[in-house]
């Protein structure tokens, strides 16, 4: 079933005080907590939303935290991402901004069950509509991230990135979004990477996934992000050049080391060129906060640092739990 | 075996003084000429360098054209295209820039063949090599239809664009090719509307072929050239954007007339981003030289004249065959 628990102990029932999901495309995280907001299980599947029909949602839940369930009353479940999607579980309709991000609860909606053991709350995503097309833009799962930024410092303002296949970056004023962009930025990598002509010159892109711990490797990845940093115009252009690079210069190291530097170079274009829109605006001396795992944090730190920016990270788990506990607090 | 012969009449082979042939990735295509240039029979077949090991081609071309050969003496066939790359029949190693293009034959490579029928000259492709990661590049195939520009006027200088999966720009100066570019719009475009998150959103590209008859297809097509020629820093969150504008946008129309304004978007986007890169030193009072089928080159006429620039079309069987007329005399 693909699916960890990673705490059974009967005491569970007895502590526990409400449940945070993040319930994504391809997979389902959900903690429990106690009375003091601390976790004590946590469990896995990955029953996302892809694989998921509307009326199979509550089952699924249960299975994975059905034993944490005291025997009576009511345990609430704050669920963010794609579960509150047209095509999942129930929709939550996006909130358009600006919006509070203390206020994300304010959105949910409650799906019927048909057991009484939980009651679920199904957190909204962001939209942005502003007339051009530029300006259409949704997320879903990133807002609850971004509240967690919320949840210690009420009146947060400052720039965000969450880089992923879709990466985000939002402005924060005073605790709220006020705007976000969408880079493709991930998506596009990996298709160029596996499947257009530059696939015979890259080292495919899981068994890259180190590289920037390798000196050439980082020299090709800041280089090509600068290139594309300074001069966007230039990136249709040097994707094919860097097949014709691996065809002409004798200068490339050979095997998989060829690969792995190309494979670096691809991806600072990539990431190149989504710092080039999203830092047109970006402040240089307030540091932007990177929300995510630690290796693409690390990718984009070493990219934002080499243009000048600073940076600061909040681990991806960190956040969405932080702020899962924003809006349970805010339903009380 | 996918294969056309045209023309079989037995005067063929008394008029018959040459072979041209444009052998491609995919496909091949060969012209008779006689004393005078003028084509009198033509022939084609799917099996392009991707299809045939290196000794399978002779038998190819021998197929298609071998009814067109008088009984006795050696009849030429000037190639151009992937034959002559690496992997395909034979390596005509790329000749570097600044190249004359009346100079192509100098560069030809001539195949070991088992019977003495034909003479057959491999052209070469072009190379660009000047230190910098940018200025990498290849072609092989377009260069003889850029000396097909040549044929008619031995001094030409302008800028040529040669639309396509690989979109290439070169420029010109009296005769010879001093720089190009190539641009992977075409690629680009393919891999987001079928594989990318927009194939939700986009009508596929088959179905939007003629799409820009359409007054609201046209408008989208030169809105979005317009925005990413004006800021190409936003072409990765306008590529996402289009995903957004169609969940949001209730001014959209429905159906496949939604899908097809969307896939003009798209074409637009990757075509703008082209011409951002390209026409930063483009002249605005000379036309640019598309060199294309009827239908793409439309298409970049309509989105270089929005942004102001002159264009002139040329037919790019006419340019491949004056290409190849052009060596075959530089050959005698």
């Amino acid at each position: 079933m693909g699916s960890t628990v990673m705490s059974e102990t009967p005491e569970i029932a007895h502590q526990l005080t409400w449940i945070a999901v993040d319930w994504g495309s391809s997979n389902l995280r959900a903690w429990g907590l106690d009375q003091h907001d601390q976790v004590i299980a946590q469990a896995s599947s990955d029953k996302g939303m892809l694989a998921l029909k509307a009326d199979e949602y509550e089952a699924e839940l249960l299975r994975l935290v059905g034993d944490w369930l005291p025997a009576t009353g009511t345990t609430k479940a704050m669920v963010c991402g794609m579960a509150g999607a047209r095509q999942g579980w129930l929709e939550a309709a996006y909130l358009p901004v600006p919006t509070r991000l203390d206020q994300l609860s304010q959105g949910a909606v409650t799906p019927t069950l048909t057991g009484d053991q939980l009651g679920v709350y199904l957190l909204p995503g962001l939209s942005q509509t502003r007339g051009t097309a530029i300006h259409f833009d949704v997320m879903r799962g990133e807002e609850t991230q971004l509240a967690g930024l919320v949840a210690d410092t009420p009146d947060f303002t400052g720039l965000a990135c969450l880089p992923g296949t879709h990466a985000k970056w939002a402005t924060l004023e005073a605790g709220a979004v006020s705007g976000f962009s969408t880079y493709l930025t991930g998506e596009l990598y990996q298709l160029l990477a596996n499947q257009s002509v530059l696939k015979h010159s890259v080292l495919s892109p899981s068994a890259a996934r180190d590289d920037l711990n390798d000196a050439a490797c980082r020299e090709a990845f800041i280089s090509a992000v600068s290139e594309i940093h300074q001069a966007p115009e230039t990136f249709s252009s040097r994707l094919f050049g860097l097949r014709a690079q691996d065809l002409l210069d004798g200068r490339l190291p050979a095997g998989d080391t060829r690969g792995a530097v190309l494979a670096a170079r691809l991806s600072g274009l990539a990431i190149g060129l989504e710092l080039a829109g999203a830092c047109r605006e970006c402040p240089s001396d307030k540091p932007i906060t990177l929300i995510g795992n630690q290796t693409l944090s690390q990718r984009y730190t070493l990219a934002l640092n080499a243009m000048g920016y600073q940076t600061q990270h909040v681990d991806g788990d960190t956040a969405v739990l932080a702020g899962l506990r924003l809006a349970h607090r805010a339903l009380k």
